[in-house]
């Protein structure tokens, strides 16, 4: 496993702890200005967030697709954007002078595949969703924040009336509160302007967090969901009754009502019997996920390093057997490794000439939720150590621990 | 699950059955010129084919990484290749006139990050590889064959010397044998100018298509690797002796030992022992896993529409009650559908007022390597049919069937 750990870092990380972490615990590596390269422990974490996300999304009946970055101006003049978003899209002109941007979102080719796929009522409502690039040209700030180019789950849903619309929205709407409670994202949901979005209600996932430019009104109270722009001034959460708090936000996830803005300029219409036309009601659905990993450590981070949820950590648990010219520990450790492979992601920390000490701080660094530790003194009365990322420690029989590996849920030892 | 067949073809498929297919089928939609939209049913294809190339990196030592597709013009006037590609690749430039391409290819940027990430020579060594988008801006040509815009596994290998380097591209090159073989593809490997990528030795996997625009050599005995360009003109194959037939073909991998061609000029450099820096030896891997789905349906198809293999194919299986009024068949397909869930990926097609007749073409045209058919007359005497996509046609109990579900292979019924 190539893993690269960095004790300082190179350039500026504008006093920003999460992107010092990203780049010292060789998550990503700066390819260019607002240009990242995902490592192999980076993608892992990128991978398990779109993991989590897809899950989700196929849960609401949401159904993969992708669509091209690459996008000709046509489909862009259609719903007269390609002016709106000159300026801070990338555009570009092939060998003939073709129009070409680079997709800032995908409303307009999602359309265009929407009216040749579906061309029947019994074929909505339908949710379409992918994993896509996106790109803006845009002042570039603190690592992932904001980049050239990055990583999107954008879905949209298509459906015969408004009504259908709505209560699909709140529908995935529920969703990205599970998705971001499982992430373990402190987070709140701001009703937003639709902007260039265009089309009805709109709400924002922001999370508090330092890294923000904005600052927002956040109740206080942490199980509940609502936020608010400034301007909206109110003394109390209108949802709880909780104080508000005054605190920077950065977004992670946009909902959006859309209507008929796009499908009715792009003629996305099934038959609603008599051969009566119905343009379809479109809601539209973002997740920053190549963000949401700087996000996710800005919030849970300490001196040593990130604190991943298990759930997209780049390894459940990392195995350290304390010596490695100890046969009998290495050999305990590699047992330990096979039993954890059934249902963890574990890594086996077996490097020679480097110190238990050594390890661990890499572990840190890495974020990893679990360390397995092997050595001779716990080892001599059968036992090994388990130790938190968030520190609480405990000793298990190696046996035990072996054995309960092979249930479905990990270990309860800690 | 959006499903959409079409009965019809709109605008040209170049006498191309395989592009004809892939409309028809609704695998793909063209969103412009040489650029594709994948389908939840074409997603799903190239998602298996990206699975089964990322199972064999990885049985090879490889580690998976993501680099950017929108590349700073720097990276490349390194190695000097930004005025050598100009002309085939897209550029561009952002508000503050900075330049930018498309990436056709990833050295640069893959070298980039490993002189950052390898510095010490226990990380050789090392393999990496991503899925990645890639641009050309050449003529298009036949569907997914030649795009501007186009998915690639490329894969990058650094060594300490040319001996080990040489010895894993050997391992490589068998990696992709087993993989084209599981595709079920008829390919020749033929010796290559490894032309603009520099570097030694090179070798181009062909496979045998009318798509393709040039002729080669290639073995008339299929178990044979041996292919050549016509200028070799061998009288029959050095190989195996068999004779050799002359055939268009279409590229659909190629690997090329780079040796220092890059590593060199970016500084890819680790400590050889006494501190005498050792300039890294490098391989190159792709495969174009875009154009693979085309180049499969193009060597195995009938009239009725593509024969996927089972490791590729969108669904293993589609379960067809034959009369959807009939609740007793109707609850036997969904026993079957869960029973095969276990193991398999299968489809219940219980879409009502679409006859059996309807849902077999569908099936067909979807490519599904097998039709679980639940009809009227064998259920009557506890049976199902099974017809597999290339004709055979069985008959198995419904209760057999279910309990051999829930074994690892697929039931071994025809």
């Amino acid at each position: 496993m190539l893993i690269s750990t960095f004790k300082g870092v190179d350039g500026e990380t504008n006093n920003s702890k999460s992107l010092e972490y990203l780049t010292r615990g060789g998550f990503v590596h700066k390819t260019g200005s607002g240009l990242y390269s995902f490592t192999p422990v980076g993608l892992r974490v990128l991978q398990k967030t779109m993991g989590l996300v897809r899950n989700h999304m196929n849960l609401v009946g949401g159904q993969e697709v992708l669509l091209p970055t690459l996008q000709p101006a046509e489909l862009w003049r259609e719903t007269g954007r390609w002016d709106v978003y000159k300026g801070t899209m990338f555009t570009l002109k092939d060998g003939e002078g073709k129009e070409y941007c680079l997709a800032p979102t995908a409303e307009e080719a999602m359309s265009d595949m929407v009216r040749t796929q579906i061309t029947s009522p019994k074929q909505l409502p339908a949710m379409l969703y992918q994993f896509g690039l996106k790109y803006r040209d845009e002042t570039v700030r603190s690592g992932l924040l904001r980049t050239r180019e990055f990583w999107m789950k954008d879905g949209y849903s298509f459906h015969m009336d408004a009504k259908n619309m709505a209560e699909y929205y709140q529908v995935v709407r529920a969703a990205y509160v599970q998705i971001f409670r499982a992430l373990g994202i402190d987070f709140r949901a701001v009703a937003a302007d639709p902007g260039e979005m265009g089309g009805g209600g709109s709400e924002e996932f922001m999370a508090r967090s330092a890294l923000g430019n904005d600052q927002f009104w956040f109740c206080s109270e942490n199980s509940c969901l609502f936020g608010a722009y400034l301007d909206k001034k109110p003394d109390a959460c209108p949802s709880c009754g909780n104080a508000v708090v005054k605190a920077p936000g950065v977004e992670i996830g946009h909902i959006f009502q859309l209507g008929t803005r796009y499908s009715q300029q792009m003629g996305l219409t099934v038959d609603g019997g008599d051969s009566r036309p119905v343009t379809m009601q479109m809601g539209c659905y973002g997740i920053g996920v190549g963000r949401i990993m700087q996000v996710v450590i800005d919030q849970h981070h300490d001196g040593r390093g990130p604190i991943w949820p298990e759930v997209i950590a780049p390894f459940t648990d990392v195995i350290i057997p304390t010596n490695m010219r100890d046969q009998t520990l290495v050999a305990a450790a590699e047992r330990v490794y096979s039993a954890l492979l059934l249902h963890k992601d574990p890594l086996l920390d077996n490097r020679l000439d480097i110190t238990a000490g050594e390890k661990f701080a890499v572990a840190d660094l890495l974020g990893v939720p679990r360390k397995v530790i092997i050595g001779p003194r716990s080892f001599a009365q059968g036992n090994i150590e388990i130790e938190l990322r968030t520190g609480k420690k405990s000793t298990i029989g190696l046996e035990d621990f072996i054995a309960a590996c092979s249930m479905e849920a990990h270990p309860a030892v800690v």
